[in-house]
């Protein structure tokens, strides 16, 4: 039986509540040498009961991921309705994208291993990922064209943003000195800043209102057994 | 009994081709499921062979982690004693660290994972890396007080640099049809040139000899038994 929205989004955030415990145990541990019953033990749940919400440790990093992607496209594809200039919205993707995935969606090493993945999620979430690259190079290329960036190749500088922005998971402590919304902006200012063309003054928003996450209703889910 | 120099080196370029191929079955299957005989076939050894040089997978990520770590620290050094100019060390220091990860010592993802690494290795591992962040972060911060670079947080962007040039172990494929020598140069640039005070003209070096990899003797040794 199908779950009632109200259930799916219930279940949804508490995937991300679960993901969120994971992810410590993750830092201490490495994401290899951490089992479900690691994982359940921080959260205070029976094994069991985290079986409920995620079928195995593989289930738990390609939600991880496919939630993540979904979160970044989405916000991507805002920004590109909001029609403004390439160096904005390119501020904009990055802020967002080291945002989500060390404060909203923390989830550290897991987001990283697209290595781990079965087959199946492998190929779902690299075709998210080429659809998520897609839109940031085309963003740059925009850039290019309007004689706001350099002449560069729009592959390779998205190839650096996304090393710089994924690399984040692996450094930052949430509740740490630094604050997220600063390293979000000092990422975003910098890497827009190299693709630059001499002479042109940026146009860096002074605030970023993110729009909401969106509740994933077409994510798989765990039916109740 | 100790190696002599001689054996000790062909010690070492046996353990790098080694290296060379078990990057290739991480590729291919990802480096937490690959063991030691899956590395055996791919380079027709026997397993009992490859234990000679490498006491187990942990032993191999280690020995990868400090290879790498120790030709990037001795280039680190060397160009810094060359006393140049803030942005052209920055620009070699790129340009070299994303030519030994990629092509004189490739072994993709082993490169990146520290925390799967035993405890004793892991310190030592993380000692090396934070003398290497120490001499990006020191040329950063001497290229702001030059004046060559903006005011900006020398630990953010050595890290947002670090990010993007250990990502490219993640995509950049050997005998592919960009050159790693392309890509390393395009990195060096952009990520420079995001630091750049305005109305600096950079100072790029139009090739880049890199220093001979030293054999490193000093590296833990498996001995003949």
């Amino acid at each position: 039986m199908p779950l009632s929205p109200a259930q799916a989004d219930k279940t949804l955030r508490r995937r991300r509540e679960i993901l969120r415990g994971a992810s410590r145990v993750f830092r201490r541990r490495g994401l290899h040498a951490t089992g479900m019953r690691e994982i359940a033990a921080e959260l205070d749940m029976h094994v069991g009961n985290l079986y409920y919400y995620f079928r195995n440790k593989q289930d738990l990093l390609a939600f991880c991921q496919q939630d993540a992607l979904n979160g970044l496209l989405s916000r991507a594809r805002a920004f590109r309705q909001e029609a403004l200039r390439a160096d904005t919205q390119l501020f904009k993707l990055i802020y967002a994208h080291v945002h989500l995935l060390n404060d909203e969606l923390p989830a550290s090493l897991a987001h990283l291993e697209v290595e781990a993945l079965e087959p199946a999620d492998r190929r779902s979430v690299l075709r998210q990922r080429d659809a998520y690259e897609e839109l940031l190079r085309q963003t740059i290329g925009e850039g290019i064209q309007a004689g706001l960036f350099r002449q560069t190749d729009p592959k390779v500088a998205s190839l650096a943003i996304l090393g710089a922005v994924n690399w984040t998971v692996k450094w930052f402590r949430p509740g740490g000195p630094a604050k997220i919304s600063e390293i979000a902006r000092h990422f975003a200012e910098y890497l827009v800043t190299g693709l630059l063309a001499p002479g042109v003054e940026p146009a860096f928003p002074d605030s970023i209102e993110l729009p909401i996450l969106a509740e994933h209703p077409s994510l798989p889910t765990v039916q109740p057994q």
